[in-house]
């Protein structure tokens, strides 16, 4: 029974920084990922540029040049990097802060030059068949977005595919399209983990028609735990779609507002898959525990019928079996053949009564 | 225990286009479902018209004629169909990827110079017992009605007849109406779904009541997976016809306000009766529940009963089947009967008992 | 175990015009139910005229009279009567479908010249000891109340005596007012089910102290059925006098607004009941598992207290009736004096052990 | 099992006047309660006056004098009594009726010159160790408050001799102030009870931990009743708080809100408790359930450690019973001995076996 | 099984002061804790002063001073002291109450010239493994924070730190950032109580996956009991915190806002982990309880096992051990042999019939 990853995280982590005054910089995850990549994409409808670079000095023109600019950062244990960022894009101290303390709840501010987003990135890990977690911070200005990963390694591809080849509308809009579609990424990432949920549901529930073991429950629980966690995260991100949605800000376009219920959309649908499935494990588990109470019925009934018909034959063996000098039917020559004709009738009558019972 | 189809429909069929840029036209479903059928009815108070046409580009005359049109087109998988479609009659990207998107939450949108609403539609197939469910999305424009099916058959065809024998009040008034008719009809369909599930609960009733086996078990299970699927349908749709009741679109003028508050109502008694459903079904496993710890009961007492009564007799025979050279019973000359009085008194006594615990 | 009355009835008749255009009059109960009875009274504070009419015409006239007039009919089933009276009375078509549709869920609407109520009505029936229900629906007019009922029979006796014999205010007060008295009996009628269902509760309750046996949990079912029926009728009915209340129509008097509350007081004290009492079901439903349990257990204590004194005995007489040659106990003088002494410490050492674990 | 007091009461009362017109006066309590007893208190900051009554009509004058008075009426049963002071006080007869009519459930009604408040008193009464439930009703005028009482004894005491002896700020302060002490002498009342409750639910968790037996499952039940019982009261209480508290009659002045706003938090704080100890009493009933099963195990397994090691020692004892000529171990010197060796060596087998599985 | 430290306070601390008017100053808690500490830190940006005083007249200066003023009591034990502050800084006698009377639910309110604030702060004792409970009551003013403890230790030190070092912001920023600053400690400190809980929880779920016993059970109750303590205290907390925010009172500046914004996203947290956790638990106690039938059935199998192969050969045995007089069987050569193989056999089929039923 693997512990639930998101669970975990997040009740560890906070109080290694308790006290603290607010807006302290303190990196909470791991310590060993390696350097930090910053890559941007700079697009408008017809030019585009795509690079890595080394410092993240590099990047800051992009606050005020008319392209829409998409910079990446993977890797957020830099806190010195991060204050510079932070600074130059005046970004609130904490906000900072939410950024590095990964294990947040989902969340969304709105900031007078910028509105700042807090996600849960999931993704299926095909090789230890875990669902892995990672906290995406977005922060969206007037012709940029910046996201903050903890890792190397998103669900973001196919949206650099479609910037490299303008594919679809997206090198015609602005910015708030960018962040938009990141987040329509991350959100359809979910129905991935719905799909692995559902598929180990199924496979739950033939086990349970089959042969259900104490593996099985197991199972069940581990399920369980996986949805008590992804309910965690879909429902503050529904909140944050919501809000988004309903924002005034002049930093998203009404054009967008569109596509933003599209994505609250999908969040609502997440939200009741879950709820569905949610109601489908607790029916599970009812399955099981009964089936348990079946097996336990079963066993009993072959006990009883063993014992039942075997312990009066056994006293008639005994009584006959007795050595009493004065004991007549010993004595008579059909008196052993009587005897089994007595033992069988008991045993023909204890059949017809458990057919009777439909024990049998 | 078949897999409920709602559920694993929705949950597979997401990630198959994650990633893609939205408004991007995928069809999801299965892709052998032979040619589209694109069918019409023109027709106002005087005048009506029905025809089966080849192209698409046959209807697109309706958009401006005076005259209520429904454009009914069954089967959504010709997706370059769905993009003149869409072209002509300026429906926005989204609303054309819900359409072909199927699985969707039923939902409502307003535009300005049209009216949104996807609804799925359950029919019970008698066949093979199942209740199947298919996308129906209704577009409503100022004088046309376009509903888009996965596939031929629906519960539209009473209103087929109306329209043709002008029957009711359907051919005086607006293509609102006709659009209200449409998800009337489909609401109805509810019902009869939940009579068939009525149905199934009583028999399980009963078997309940009789003699509750395994399968037993398996079937209140298989009902309640239905109730979970179809109550992820109703809710939706709940709101989709409060919001088209509530809606101030032009589209829909105020004396079909009273028909939509009336489909209102249908579908709250959907919502009470389907909880109340749940609610009996919740019940029943509990019956079940407690006629397996009964029947344990009735085994253990017929094992407790026989065992109880013959082992200490069994005993007694074994006493006197020993071999000591000096056993004074065993030369008595009424050793044997005193032996069978003891043993038949024990007997008794044991009797006795259980009849005074009511075990008898 | 009776199918709930309510439940059945709701989840069957919807069918049978799915499809059909709305307004279209299908009375969809038992169809031999005898001739409609149409009576009316008309009064004010001095006057008062009772009979009962053949046709529905005359009854035409109270529309305009100042008089207050309650026109009462038992029997909906003749949809050609119906459709007289809904034509100059100005009913709307879906309130004429309403009311003969019986199966409703209680409804309130309101139109510019008369309101629309829908109850239903429950009484206890004493003869087959079942709750029955009957849906009643109202108009309240200018100075008028027409009353519909499926059958003859109702609770509204103790009203036609206050009209007749002018007791209390009704005789003062307007048609609003007569229309109020008529919701207050009905929801007075639901207190009475509620102490029937209390008087049930309270008799398993005592069988559960006592001697509780399948059959209590079959009647635990059956109340529990009856309250989802119960609560099915009342939160909507609740909503109905909660709008009733709030309504501004010219028709209800503000004088009439503190009766409409207390009313509405007396249905929030019913839902408070109904809670109550379920939560009280449920916990004896844990009450009757918990007792099945503790009756296995003291089963199983009896047949291990038998068998585990009894089976070491039985070895001990085993020993002895070997046959071996060589057994020196054999033909010891005491042998058997000492063999039963072994069986009797055996037996006394399992009864301190058993009297220590306080099986005994 | 006591059947919870204010449930029963609750149910049985209502229909005795079901069907009467609004207003009736008719008390439904028991009728054996002796003659009513009339107070007054009648008091400002300067003087004080006591005194029981004997008629009514005593009482009449304080309705304009300008000191504060306190008019308490311990029983309601005189009709006569009460539709004399309503009269003079000018109560609305369906406030007269609430009076009279006791099971209510606690209720505020804001009249232009009085406020009316209705709720439930609870005292525990430790000879028969039961909660006592009375309905208090309190009409708050100008410058008095008369309280209507089931019967002598109240919580009020403490208020009275803040009154006579001029302590806290009482003598100076309003009628409303009066008004809130009576309330919030009777919510504290509340934490009387929960504190007994709290102790029942500790004597039973030590149960729990000792040996719990059919006796803790029915006083788990009946101290589930009794919280079901208090919750009942205690919701409507906060909704009556709240609309006082919420209130903007003239009646009430402005420096009271703050008090009012008190027993608020007060009633919260209530509902809380409540809340949390049926969260702890379900966790009781999980206990008492698993230990039941736990218990059965121990049983079972000592059934099946005495079972699984004689059966086998006594068929071997049986072989050797056997009576067939041509048995050679019979005749071996060591025969005996050797039988024992197998025996033994079995039993030892087995009890490492039992061992293994941690069953010893 | 600890009982629950916070419910128990609550429910027994009310009753002592029901009936004293309201206002009355009345120490609930324990009486032996020693003298009050009175401590105050007075401080700008560029100005520090720390001092433990003698008198509480000593801090009155403070209340008009222009720096920020921190004054700390611990220990409200003394009624006298609490009764001269609260006349200095003209706090309401029921705030007054409210300090005193500790166990409140945590709760805000406004007053013209200050904010006041009671929350619980948890911590975990590390001696005894409980979680300790203390009221912590925060009065705001225009330029200092008057904080109350229970008794001396808190959550406080690194604050303390900050001022003293004018580390972070705190010294550049107003009493209403220092007051936040104390909640959000608190606040921080339930992340603690959380980790605790998680790690016991993370040691239970092995326990069970392994060998759970009777203890394993307490376990899971007294989490679950502790669950139910905080989630009592969290829930109020969230509003109190969520009042601050969207508090208008000019005594807090709006740059505080984002900062209060923060701790209620703390706050929102909290409870979403706690819910998480409850469900966890209740998973974990339908592991337990299925895992005691598993063993059950364990047992079971084993018994059977045993009976039903020997109870058969035993009958065997028992029939060649009866003395009738003709027994052919006894006298032929390889009788004794052949009983032998009966015997084996019927052991042989019984143990396939076994496997098969994959009881081995």
């Amino acid at each position: 029974m693997k512990k639930p990853a998101v669970r975990t995280k997040l009740v560890e982590k906070r109080s290694k920084k308790a006290g603290l005054p607010p807006g302290t910089l303190v990196y909470v995850g791991d310590k060993d990922l390696g350097p930090i990549r910053i890559t941007y994409m700079d697009y408008d409808e017809h030019n585009f540029h795509e690079e890595q670079v080394k410092t993240i000095e590099d990047c800051f023109a992009f606050k005020t040049t008319p392209t829409v600019s998409w910079i990446n950062i993977d890797g957020i244990h830099d806190v010195r990097l991060m204050e510079k960022l932070g600074n130059h894009y005046e970004l609130h101290a904490l906000v900072l802060e939410d950024i590095l303390h990964t294990g947040q709840r989902p969340k969304y501010e709105e900031f007078d030059n910028y509105l700042f987003v807090v996600l849960n990135m999931l993704s299926y890990n095909q090789e230890n068949q875990a669902v892995e977690s990672e906290q995406v911070s977005l922060v969206l200005g007037p012709n940029y977005v910046i996201s903050f990963q903890e890792r190397v390694g998103d669900v973001f591809d196919q949206i650099r595919e479609r910037i490299r080849n303008a594919k679809g509308r997206i090198r015609k809009m602005n910015a708030d399209y960018l962040c938009y579609s990141l987040i329509d990424a991350i959100v359809d990432g979910y129905f991935a983990i719905l799909e692995k949920v559902g598929e180990k549901i199924e496979s739950i529930e033939e086990e349970l028609i089959g042969d259900p073991t104490e593996r099985t429950l197991h199972k069940i629980h581990s399920v369980k735990s996986r949805m008590i966690s992804l309910r965690k995260s879909v429902w503050p991100l529904r909140e944050v779609v919501s809000a988004l949605q309903r924002s005034e800000s002049p930093l998203i376009q009404a054009t967008t507002g569109i596509y933003l219920r599209d994505v609250y959309d999908h969040t609502i649908q997440i939200i009741d898959t879950i709820e569905s499935l949610r109601d489908m494990i607790s029916g599970m588990l009812d399955i099981y525990l009964s089936s348990i109470s079946n097996r336990m019925n079963a066993v009993m009934k072959v006990l009883t019928i063993i014992a039942t018909i075997f312990i009066p034959l056994t006293f008639v063996a005994g009584i006959y079996g007795m050595n009493f000098v004065y004991m007549p039917e010993l004595k008579w020559k059909w008196g052993y053949a009587a005897a089994w004709g007595v033992m069988v009738s008991i045993a023909v009558v204890m059949l017809i009564c458990f057919r009777r019972k439909k024990w049998l």
